[in-house]
């Protein structure tokens, strides 16, 4: 792993400017301990809605292999556009990790062709995170099972295409059960949906959600080869005989 | 099977009007054999693009367990709202056949979120559908493969989701091969796409063709359970303790 | 579904005859609620392990569509001849639906090729079956889950292969997760794995349980078509020029 | 990549010793070119049939990471104590590749847990194998196809559990279609699968199909994390309320 991998941090941003309480668990932002976790292996950088193109112009993207993407409160405000861009770019090979409130974002609906939607309860509660492909490189490092003590329940059913692999089922303790790591492949790209980050709970601290971020952008890189061509296509073979 | 399944067709019906060559193979409309070959265990209603609403109003979609797809020259006339309403039935249930260069359409597009594009070659050459899911409900009846003398080529890279069941793989004379017959589930609705049926062939009055629409709607038919609920859930057990 | 399905359901038949707990919940076997559960469209036949060839002969077996298959105590007593012998019949297309504590017998092990270990605990807890493939028609006519107040745990990690299709995850009052409804094409066979069914609690009297067992059966006849042939084959195609 | 991966090769190597034609086209033996294609980034062991032990002692399993098969026509001499113990370390994480006719291998089919038989024809014919899975890991380098000129046919069905993975399907001069490379997870471990081989052509001297393999060890290296546990497990959370 000599070169560093190339990763953009997407951040909606806003929660952590107007709400106290997350401004107190994320004062540099939720994006501040999720690049933290990643500086070791990655060359980071940060874009956020309120930039001219959400920080995500083509210069970004020419220099992005993996694009992690947060966001709750403002989906609707991400434009058409970018989604349109961004969503190219995850066809021809960019990386993709999709966190938590994210699964309602316009790029993830349009990845998944479902609508992603799911039951909720904000009202703090442990979730446990059981390792459900344990040869996963997701899983690497990663015991038969981790805790966050306190998160907002994600619970079954959740309307998104039958993973093509499932590496995490969650617990919770009010009694539902949730598919919270799910890899796909669309097009050259790979997308990994990880559950856990609500914006009122330190959950982007936690060791284990930390390392899980990186399995995943290692797991997530572009596979160096040439992109499909899509054409009529003169026969390989003579149609006589 | 005592009661009939409600079969909407949709055709999009342009080359029939006005190219020669398509009127003579299919002078009734590429609905027409489709049709035929449902006859004995459906009931069938055809809907076309040049209708109001593309013949898909709320009141025929209520009516319908399982809609089939064929469109090539006029995807783009295809309003977004019917498609958006087409895509919300599927997800809440409702089957759906998409039929060889519906591969591009906005509907099966938008189901997969990949640009589904592929190669092509219109010269007329041998198809050869092998059966590689040989215990799946689509391949009843179906021998190990089947052929159909004069089809167009499409070639892969086919730019889908992996399939949730692959059931056909194609081989064609010019050396390509193509994954033919691929099953998804999205939402509570089952979609199934089928290669063959290029207009100027007679591909559609096959009897293995007709054979497999017919396996492929018996499969899609909508299970009958309640739509999941997406909502701000209570919890089940207690979150004391 | 004019004509009825032959099932045949096979059972260990021990613990019910040493056991005065399991006695007092299943006077007439495992096998008489699940018969019960399948009698309105099933022609059922019961083989136990202390019959001759454990009840399974290939006459037996020839008059058998789908194999229910519930043991615990006594797996290395099924000879191996016998599990060689439904094991071919499965690869045929004989549909099999593994029942809880059967995850260890050497039928399940001999087509998953994993050693189908899992964590465990018994000492009655609730557990909540979830649906998470809402469309699939072995959830049909269930609710988005339901509830089993006393039965014994199994927590992942469970050894198997990844399913083919995930119908059921388990939430474990004590804190795991399952994955409790499995499903498998081997061959032209189609097996489900069902996870409920400790021998001390009346699960098999459960209408959710039946119904599941009912629509798995329903799911697994086998599709009738040739079965493939494996050969020395001659080319379809000249292989000149 | 700093260390070298840890890589045994076994091969039957018997063809090479008494058929002439197979002992000019591989003087030292089948695993000779598959071992020069790994040389740069992995240490490479030879084991072969007629060592003791097949030369797979648990010495030699310990110090192997990824483990490539190569057998045809001794798989029965392969003793089932030596398949039980590579079987288990598979489970256990080891990879393994498993090269054309070791298909039939006791070791495969016991993964697999079906017949794994297949159609055949060894004329020496084109083949051409697709990608079908543009950005998996196993493909990188790989162009949209790549051809051998002479190869055995190996054709559908091909009696496998469905891939978790497809990416290679291949097309033969003949007319057959084939899924040419197959990923598996079994336990901790990482199977690959692929097709070409036969030992009358000089195959695994050719660039694209060491590049393949090369790709697939590096795929298939185990992941690094704890063995699941399997046990009779306390609960993590209170049984009472």
């Amino acid at each position: 792993m000599g070169q560093k991998i190339k990763v953009t941090i997407w951040n909606e941003y806003r929660h952590e400017k107007i709400n106290e309480q997350v401004k107190k668990v994320y004062p540099n932002g939720i994006h501040a301990p999720i690049a933290e976790g990643l500086a070791a292996h990655c060359d980071i950088r940060i874009a956020t809605l309120d930039e001219v193109e959400h920080g995500l112009t083509d210069a970004v993207l020419d220099d992005t292999e993996v694009l992690i993407w947060w966001g709750h409160t403002a989906h609707n405000e991400v434009a058409d556009e970018v989604v349109e861009r961004v969503h190219r770019r995850i066809l021809a090979g960019m990386g993709c990790i999709i966190l938590h409130s994210a699964h309602y974002s316009k790029l993830f609906k349009k990845l998944m062709g479902t609508s992603c939607s799911l039951n909720w309860r904000d009202t703090g509660e442990k979730e446990r995170l059981w390792v459900v492909s344990p040869g996963h490189p997701i899983a690497q490092g990663i015991g038969a099972y981790f805790e966050l003590e306190q998160e907002e329940m994600y619970g079954e059913h959740f309307d998104i295409p039958v993973p093509d692999e499932l590496v995490f089922v969650s617990w919770f303790k009010g009694g539902e059960v949730f598919r919270s790591g799910c890899c796909y492949q669309r097009g050259m790209g790979k997308i990994f949906y990880f559950r856990p980050g609500h914006e009122t709970f330190p959950t982007y601290y936690d060791a284990n959600v930390q390392k899980v971020i990186s399995n995943a952008v290692q797991w997530a890189i572009p596979t160096e080869r040439p992109s499909p061509l899509y054409m009529d296509a003169a026969p390989l073979e003579s149609l006589l005989l």
